[in-house]
């Protein structure tokens, strides 16, 4: 795609005032469109160094109620920012429905530029201090040229746009608008900045850069200039109120027919399994056509475990000891390399994911883990998209979060209970691979578990929670409705497998049958993963067992 | 009050793993009594260096059932909260109503202890590289004595001791520990960690410190050990389990009382309104007895509003343009001297408020500014103390919030429509000084205005709304039921401003019937307030504006 700069006609009767005001209702009048059909717009603004971002801005934001806005300048990450994925800071603002939220610069230049400064640390583990501002200059003319070539930036773009599309699939609205400004004008402006304001804000654009970003940053927005989520582009003069006018005119043009495709679509959705359609499927062998039912397309990846496999109590507690201490130690090794983990549990009720967790975290610091329960979203998580209520609990670099239920509920509870609909569910498959990329390809280990239990034996212990004092308030009425659906989310939980088990954050079924087997095999799961990502740790663990 | 040890006996048939077992279930009965009476408990635990407190900790969290509690280890501030108002990180993560939240490390060493090293600079903007761990070694033997002698200190002592009885007095548990350990037991610890950790967590304890920060940390346990939120010690000595019964105990001892009172304390409430009661006044000079309502033992301070003063429209578009330039400049200065101001908006409905907003922050930096509106609490928000959910808006050093309504929402609309008890709404006038002395304290300037309208204006502007297409929307049923309890509004409105307006945060108010008048005195308010807070600005100003 090519991006067009934004032009505008004014009529000879009116002056740049009237229609600024003409506009500014206008926008209003969106806006409270925005809040009744409660739908998320975000506006994203970049533009060249000194290109007035600022002023342009504060007029757009003026006619609005402030009721329905958040605004949100993107300075250099924070110390805590900067231990997540660079991503993270930016998916949390996203706008709740029924608001807009307003960048001042975005993920484009706070995130792509400053990651790219850090070459030596994909981590962003504040252990490198060079990620703030001043990091530009670290830059040389051929660096720069070439750094669009690499398989990084690929990841970084691609990032961007599954991120985009992720956000646009989800009804929400996304304008992004660069602003221009040529070389002279620059000039121009930064004489009359002397005069007027003394104290003069981004010190750094006025004296350092105006050096040649700009092969980078014109790859950046061709690249990212996307069906889905476009550019517009407006090239700022001395006079600021055409670039305002421009500006206005261009949010109103995308934002009025954004808001009639969203309702349009909202409209079309249809409920989850009212319409899952049948497939032909010809058989290989016999050339036999056969009708295949959604949920038959997927492998029975769980008639395949093994579920009698079991320790007995002596062998159990010798390998708990040994595991646990190998693994406390590992967690220290984890922590002084500034590498972050994510354990996902899941599974069926009652088939001891709480008791894992347990045996996880006994022998672990506290200060590096958190374990992360999982309940009904509120009513301000219902207000984003699914996977923002997540964001929160991943790790920082260095600690580990263990989540209790985590984001698969969309294609399990979600997906049995009808609470999104099939075209949700369907796209979360995707949506869940590129939200764990995002993790590992910032140096997060990722393992997820499924705690598999056979139907009697998840009724045996029902039976025996139900018989406990102590654990009757584990046992809920849920409990049991979540049961009769039993072969629902068997499907279910085989099509989650497959589609979401990638080689960056697979899936580990666990046998669960047998408790003690089930904990010793999560234990040595998490040891064996943490030892081939930080090589050389195999030995030295070896000899601290033995000691 | 005279700090004691925690002692326990320990049955002679039954070994302390028993105990931990038994009081770990007791622990787990006791929280879910804490969810499903909706308390909020918080227990806090500091301790000497290298005391155990991570391991002893792990052992109190790992009976609990993690869905119902959260879990702090408090490490040196991040940048972002740097620029915050100390207690700022502490008040945002006090546990949700039927939680708990555990405090590894809080507002004491971490609060206090970093306030006191950073002496030059009571912002803590980030200007001072040395508020990270190693601050420490700046205290020399001399200094940590007077300290506590120092203003500062007493100030910070009655932020936490007042932060601490606005938590109890909302029904929210808390619980602190102190664990000491000797010279001996301490070197022994050193020792064993050499052969089984070699990735030392907490290098600094281990080499640089054992200082003789204990008078200070003495001072700090002894003046906060009150009667609303006592301290308990425990001496921990080579035997882990021990130490780890003892902080059961004193949690479970606590826990219980604690939640059997906070019951009776909430049958005992009473809804507003129904049983204020009457006071006898004797007049001074006749010495007659009066029958006092409780609503009239306030002065009349709307009365006195002259609310004829007026400008034409040209006078005040002059006005306007002056006092806006000179407060973009001055922003600026706030920005560069990294001052950060609250500005709060309070009135009656239709007086004004949004666009008296609007004229302050047409000619700012969207940057430096942030604008927040507050709506009705979400449910997320009530299940925290009510003046949590304005936390977030706080302004980080050099910034700007503008809070259109505000926390003052308690004694007016939570009073007059009871959606807060008596007692809460009484309680929260010193609360809420409480609250903005933290914000001056940390070095932000806070101005309070209240809008004030006629009944007759309101009616006309109420009737402008309903005739304008553009304005319909501002005008709602509430509106309209509002000002059916004009008078229950009043009487709140002056007893606010009697119990509110403090010498650090005042309350202006706004003689609102003209527009142009109110918004004028408004930004000529504001200039006042910058001037006065940063000398010299004065002469600058007014040169710049001269000009």
């Amino acid at each position: 795609m090519v991006l067009s700069k934004v032009t505008i006609d004014i009529p000879k009767n009116k002056t740049y005032k009237d229609l600024i005001e003409e506009y500014g209702d206008e926008l209003g009048v969106l806006q409270r469109e925005v809040r009744r059909l409660n739908l998320s717009v975000n506006v994203v603004f970049e533009g060249w160094y000194d290109s007035f971002v600022g002023e342009i801005i504060n007029q757009q934001l003026l006619p609005l109620d402030s009721r329905g806005f958040d605004f949100y300048f993107t300075e250099a990450p924070t110390s805590e920012e900067r231990k997540k994925p660079f991503m993270t800071r930016f998916s949390q603002k996203i706008a709740p429905k029924g608001k807009l939220a307003v960048f001042d610069r975005s993920w484009y230049m706070r995130g792509v530029i400053e990651q790219l400064m850090d070459d030596s640390n994909p981590l962003m583990c504040g252990q490198n201090p060079a990620l703030d501002d001043n990091a530009l200059s670290l830059f040389t003319e051929t660096t720069k040229k070439e750094i669009i070539h690499t398989e990084r930036f690929d990841r970084l773009i691609d990032n961007i746009n599954g991120f985009e599309k992720t956000l646009t699939d989800d009804n929400n609205i996304l304008i992004k608008i660069y602003f221009g400004i040529s070389k002279e004008d620059r000039v121009k402006r930064k004489n009359s900045w002397k005069k007027t304001i003394p104290y003069i804000i981004d010190k750094r654009s006025m004296e350092k850069v105006y050096r040649e970003d700009i092969y980078v940053i014109k790859e950046l927005l061709d690249r990212t200039h996307t069906e889905h989520s476009p550019w517009s582009l407006i090239l700022v003069k001395q006079d600021l109120d055409l670039a305002i006018l421009q500006t206005m005119k261009t949010i109103i043009d995308q934002l009025k027919p954004a808001i009639e495709h969203a309702q349009l679509k909202l409209e079309k959705e249809y409920r989850n399994g009212e319409n899952i359609p049948d497939i032909e499927k010809i058989d290989e062998l016999t050339g036999e056509k056969e009708i295949v039912h959604y949920e038959d397309r997927y492998a029975d990846h769980l008639a395949k475990v093994n579920l009698t496999k079991a320790y007995g109590k002596k062998d159990y507690k010798k390998k708990l000891k040994k595991y646990q201490n190998r693994l406390a130690f590992l967690h220290y090794v984890l922590y002084s390399q500034k590498k972050a983990m994510v354990l996902v549990f899941e599974g069926w009720d009652a088939a001891g994911k709480g008791g894992s967790i347990k045996r996880i975290v006994q022998s672990m610091n506290p200060r590096f883990y958190r374990v992360i329960p999982i309940a009904s979203p509120t009513d301000v998580d219902l207000r984003h998209h699914y996977l923002w209520r997540f964001l929160d609990g991943i790790p920082t670099c260095g600690k580990t979060s263990i989540y209790d239920r985590s984001w698969y509920g969309r294609v399990m509870v979600e997906r049995v209970e009808h609470f999104c609909t099939e075209e949700e569910w369907h796209r979360a498959y995707d949506e869940i691979n590129l939200f764990e990329k995002m993790l590992t390809d910032s140096g997060m280990i990722v393992i997820k578990f499924w705690l598999h239990v056979s139907k009697e034996k998840q009724l045996e212990r029902f039976n025996a929670r139900a018989a406990n004092p102590l654990k009757q308030w584990k046992l809920t009425d849920e409990d049991w409705r979540n049961r009769e659906k039993w072969d629902q989310y068997y499907n279910a939980v085989n099509q989650m497998i497959e589609e979401t088990s990638t080689k960056n954050a697979p899936w580990v079924i666990v046998e669960s049958d047998d408790k003690y087997y089930a904990r010793v095999k999560i234990l040595k799961t998490i040891i064996k993963h943490i030892e081939k990502e930080i090589p050389g740790q195999e030995k030295v663990n070896k000899k601290n067992l033995n000691e």
